[in-house]
């Protein structure tokens, strides 16, 4: 990864100004972009925060940003900030820390929408492993509209070792697997700190994994095509355990 | 649209092959790829089927499918069928035939990922304006994994005309918007014929659509992050009507 993060496109630069706590290098702008609402908000926000921005012709920002999808805005800050899980163990102790653990994820746009998600569903931490699937990218940063700056982001070397951890500490491990029995809504997720492990868009969770998972869940379907996006399958699980909070409330 | 869809990946072929009844005109295959079991299948479905495959260099199927994501493999099959409401009205009466309604949704990975939740989740049809958002495009094909090919779509140059049927033939209109007061779990989706509407990303559900509406719900979150991606947020109401099925059976 670079040592600049770049975030691009207004609602995202917005969201960044207004909630992330990372040091923002600059903020470049297209010297042709039309100026609205959001880019004197962009403009403004900066100012409060004393940030820099800058006015560059457009091929600058087609140059941080290939696929062209940046709006005429990206800033550049400082990169994410990895948790590892000790750390993120030592300061959630006692406290209410339900976390997902992503498999092997390896599609950006499904790890951006996963952690938003998480945020929405009130999820502490998402752990990565560091050798494959995914990272923190700015595809991951913009699909997860600013969420992952909401969160822990806790990378790994072995997951294994880390799921033996967070069990150690009183979290039970649930594991989404279509080959599961037990379906997903017939666990209580309101008395418990849960670990949710989701696998890789074809290969599902590794059987490592699997052994040490306290529950295995499927999502029961009604027809039998195959299966669900893996961002839209965390959803549905994350969502039946915000339900069930709400209903106890 | 072209006149020829196109269906790229190994996987995305293979389904379609075996489930998919559009008529193909050939497979294109680079003469390059490593053959391997997938290749081997698709060969003996396309066989099986009478279908012709030819190897060609890889540049041909990189003109076909620019981002270079189809694994060596291209199918050119006739365009999806469209079908209009009334006609799925008419082969719908009297049957359980829940719908999702797309009001402008235009992201072409979302609206694949959100077709492939609604065949999972048992519903039996999908309405898209034709004049906003998003149509059946190679992206939406390749991200539905084939799911387009198991549920009608439906084309409207008019929402509002298209909810007015539907509401005649006794289909109930539930709009996803969050600024609803009512939980999407606190409808009972067992007992009724339902349409879905999910708005588009940033603008949500037009206000004609709205008024409508038999009901409105809201996703609840437990922290106050801005919202969810439309496709985990289609999941999430469509897995708690399978939720609620499920149990009562």
């Amino acid at each position: 990864m670079s040592e600049n993060s770049v975030i691009y496109g207004k609602n995202a630069v917005i969201e960044a100004l207004e909630n992330c706590n990372r040091e923002f290098n600059k903020i470049l702008i297209s010297n042709n972009v039309h100026s609205d609402i959001k880019i004197e908000q962009i403009k403004s926000l900066a100012k409060k925060r004393g940030i820099i921005y800058q006015f560059v012709a457009r091929e600058k920002l087609n140059a941080l940003e290939p696929e062209g999808r940046h709006q005429g805005v990206i800033a550049q800050i400082s990169p994410i900030k990895y948790y590892d899980i000790d750390e993120f163990i030592e300061e959630s102790k006692d406290t209410y820390a339900p976390i997902v653990i992503l498999d092997g994820v390896e599609d950006s746009h499904n790890v951006g929408a996963i952690i938003r998600s998480c945020v929405c569903a009130g999820i502490k931490g998402i752990i990565l492993p560091s050798r494959r699937g995914v990272l923190i990218n700015s595809t991951v940063e913009k699909t997860s509209a600013g969420a992952i700056n909401h969160i822990s982001i806790i990378k790994t070397n072995s997951l294994v070792n880390t799921i033996q951890k967070l069990k150690e500490n009183n979290w039970w491990v649930i594991a989404s697997d279509h080959h599961a029995e037990q379906n997903y809504y017939e666990i209580d997720y309101t008395d418990i700190n849960f670990a949710l492990i989701m696998g890789a868009e074809h290969a599902g969770i590794s059987k490592s994994l699997l052994k040490l998972s306290d529950f295995k869940v499927k999502i029961p379907m009604l027809t039998n095509f195959n299966s669900l996006n893996v961002s839209n399958a965390a959803a549905i699980i994350l969502f039946e355990s915000v339900r069930q909070k709400m209903r106890k409330k």
